[in-house]
């Protein structure tokens, strides 16, 4: 895509995302590879995300894919943390089977005052995607809302 | 809107939640109000809702968004619990302060195969929303998928 | 909602939007009516809109929706053209048989760098909702992009 | 991705779209390239899509992306011309500057109801995207609605 340069690593996005969120998160230690554009997250498989059918639910996916777009603008930005989101779109493609949640996710594009993600899921594998998700973040000033 | 009919009510469709998600969902025993083509929604706050700056998180507002637009599904088709969320776009418009999380979800459309609600959240008060979703089902057929 | 305030009426808003659209605009005259938070916009049915099935076809009514949602920014901040669509999310409810394109605008937020609208459309009535549309919209800064 | 077939090439794309469309698109024998689950469309440029800053507007690259995602199914289909959108989410990434409009479309799901479709738009080239939209359709059974 664009020529985006990487602010932060695997280790300082994770050490980051624990300070910041600790136990509040279903994600954890989530971030497994970064490079210009481009994260991959991963959210551990928990029972309790199962819903009827034995599907993972619809908002532990959002959810991953939040947490992907989150830590994707970060690596580009740097620990600016008051970026927040603005809005997310996410279509689910197939039943999501059991199993750690993957989420690739792209910079679309980085201005001065939005940024858009996309964000692929699944379980299986990349080529059974289980949901796609864009997601927009407003980066806050230092004093302005 | 147009002419919806109810099949379910308030205590119907909590037993149906309660039943079918038990402890897994963020949502208790969530319904507070179903009238022709809306439902109420509350789910509780929980101080691990809270994201840094002590407002409640986005997953937080999309999960009970999908919970009213599901029990806005149900009592207007009855308990075919087949319904699956396609797509779900979530608009944030302002921080949401700590507190219980309402939802109103509307009936835009219901027909054979899809349905589209609109939900409103907010955690101060309707007139200061803290996100808007739009919502989309697709109502499984006994045999089609 | 929260208490907007008009600063530009029906005939300043038609006479922005003729001025800076012309004949590039599919919607001529089109705002009907401005109140706090809300706008009403009608676009012009001509027969080159529809589809086959005779539908208006969903191009022509996300262009209703856009300069429904851009008129109504317009009505509450001024002529500040610099406003820019940053997303739309269109739900097709139902068939929009051919007629006159009714579109009513609602003010979800108003900040000082984005706005939220949600339009519905229609062209049987508005208890036969056509689609429902949210339009993102980012607020120019005098300098800033 | 997926193991997509194609059912219809270049020319009888193109051949369907005039037929059934004519004069009423602003996309002419739009169909550049297919390949299993990709197509590549082109909008011919015309200055009356220019709004204000000499930008292309956002009405037109949403019909070339509804184009686009449109032909994209017809190509794993075939000429089954009852498929209708059902939702459309556009995020404007940049302004397009004058010129051609490009449309890469991907197929990220054919189901036997629903197809989705991501579609990335430009105008200056691939690595400056004006606009990511994705694009949602309802297969129409023979019979039903």
């Amino acid at each position: 895509m664009a020529d985006w340069t990487i602010k932060l690593g695997v280790d300082e996005l994770n050490g980051l995302m624990s300070r910041e969120f600790g136990d509040s998160s279903i994600v954890k230690g989530p971030v497994q590879d970064v490079a210009p554009g481009r994260v991959h997250v991963v959210g551990k498989f928990h029972p309790s995300m199962l819903r009827p059918g034995d599907l993972v639910s619809g908002p532990t996916l959002m959810s991953v894919a939040d947490t992907a777009a989150y830590t994707l603008i970060l690596a580009h930005v740097g620990p600016e943390l008051m970026a927040v989101t603005t809005s997310l779109t996410i279509n689910f493609l197939r039943g999501a089977k059991a199993g750690d949640i993957h989420a690739d996710a792209l910079l679309l594009s980085l201005g001065r005052r939005l940024a858009v993600c996309d964000v692929r899921l699944w379980t299986e594998g990349p080529d059974r995607l289980a949901a796609q998700a864009t997601v927009t973040y407003a980066r806050a000033a230092s004093a302005a809302a």
